[in-house]
């Protein structure tokens, strides 16, 4: 099919290769220039403004926006409410917080475009080959139309249409705090192999456990491949960054009132590591000290 | 090679059909008849005591002891010890604390007995068939002899030799420990899902994200497979047991002091899920009425 990309960035450039690999005509549009000769390179045809992608597509214009969640999609799928007209598909492949996606909808549904949040899993590896989609809008016959394209860059049986607007983010935001949850229920277990009498070898570990094991999985291959690089992960600081999806999960948990604390838990020990001391620390260590005359480690 | 298998229930029985289809020799042993019954039909030669198991190999006898942890198992050992004799072997198969194995090497050690302490994963599925094991034991060179009765039945890469007694079943416990972690985050994971305003299909979703999501993994396709038979897992109470070594991990975390809370509260909740009603419930609405004089919910 005829499509475009708006985004060329680690996701954007990959998707945009198995778009191609998969016989669609790719339109590839980034602000950066150097994006868009990679594009070129792979046999997209690249556009310099967003007004040019619009213009390059045959109707209906599909458009694929592969940017960074908040302002950057925001911004994009609001321009392009301006620039496209009845019947257009506007897909949002990013990691939009679904309340965002749910006013994208009703933005682009007054002007009769189609919208479809699409949560997108399965990393940079499954952008480029055998990808993971999560797909809602409420237009389920335009759907239909564009499944084509999901058909051709998922893996087998990788993609789903999940229900109305809104539903594809939602369910990409729960795979992410579930993912968290993993993350560190793999990590806690091998911090303790760490510190444990026995000497591991933590990649041939990580590579049993990836065979045959209860516990097998991608994250489990993708931590040997990490030991297979720096067995001891030395190299590696242990601060732990997060980009959204799980604080989501555990905002919606609450409003909910589902108890999910170790979805939770595992998002705290993340805003841990960021800390290098924390207050927390400091008023326990002082109550100790008041009360039971406790040693205090002092700050130099 | 010639074996024996000692404890025919869900893992034993599959083990002996792996073995056999293995092309190994196996002498079965259970006090249940019907299992006895079960081993002969697939070949293998039943017999009815621990004695006459001994008798029916040659030197150096290979036991494979496949029992429940604790009584069961440790009962066979202290029996093993006394029936076997220099350069014999002793596997245990089960999930025996890793201290317990500690104690039975040197028991049988102190006979010339050699002994393995073996992680079994992979579920029933596995012991069937592609299993997965974590072997322990301080005598290398016996390993590299039972070797082949491993790669015989284990998935390709899904054996491991982890070093000094103890230490396999230390890395079983470790890797149960993750599972409970990992257990929890999906569960809590589709209980949000349960309680969102969208119409999911569970058995769909766990479908899409075992194929080629982030989270894929053999447990997400367990998900699938048991929402297929009961979607909204109508059917089940939400009671989890546990065995054991979920726990362990957790000791050993604290002996060691090593953080692991998203463990940790996994088992919680399991020790939760147990319970109708908490005492820490009865306790908080009991303070809340007193400073604040909120409602308390009457038992009836």
């Amino acid at each position: 099919m005829n499509l475009a990309m708006i985004g060329l960035g680690k996701m954007g450039i990959n998707l945009c290769e198995n778009l191609i690999r998969n016989d669609n005509q790719v339109v590839a549009f980034d602000l950066n220039e150097v994006a868009r000769q990679k594009a070129s390179d792979m046999g997209a045809q690249s556009v310099a403004s967003l007004e040019e992608a619009v213009l390059a597509l045959k109707k209906p214009r599909i458009m694929w926006v592969m940017l960074p969640a908040g302002k950057p999609t925001n911004d994009t799928i609001d321009k392009l409410s301006q620039l496209l007209d009845n019947d257009d598909i506007v897909i949002d492949g990013g990691n939009s917080f679904y309340e965002d996606s749910l006013r994208h909808n009703q933005i682009l549904k007054a002007k009769g475009i189609k919208f479809f949040d699409c949560g997108t899993s399965g990393g940079k590896s499954g952008a480029n080959q055998d990808g993971n989609f999560m797909i809602g809008g409420d237009d389920y016959k335009t759907f239909q139309y564009i499944e084509p394209i999901f058909k051709g860059i998922a893996m087998k049986d990788g993609y789903l249409y999940t229900g109305k607007a809104g539903s594809g983010h939602y369910l990409k935001m729960v795979h992410n705090g579930i993912e968290y949850g993993m993350m560190e229920a793999i990590a806690e277990g091998f911090d303790v192999l760490e510190h444990s009498k026995f000497e591991y070898d933590n990649e041939a570990v990580a590579k049993v456990w990836s065979n045959g094991s209860v516990i097998r999985g991608w994250l489990m291959e993708l931590a040997q491949d990490a030991f297979s690089k720096d067995n001891n992960l030395q190299h590696i600081k242990g601060t732990m960054h997060s980009s959204g999806e799980g604080k989501w999960t555990l905002d919606e948990a609450l409003k909910l009132q589902v108890p999910t604390p170790v979805i939770g838990m595992s998002l705290m020990m993340r805003y841990r590591s960021m800390e290098d001391d924390t207050f927390t620390g400091k008023v326990v260590s002082a109550l100790r000290n008041e009360f039971g005359g406790h040693a205090i480690d002092k700050n130099k």
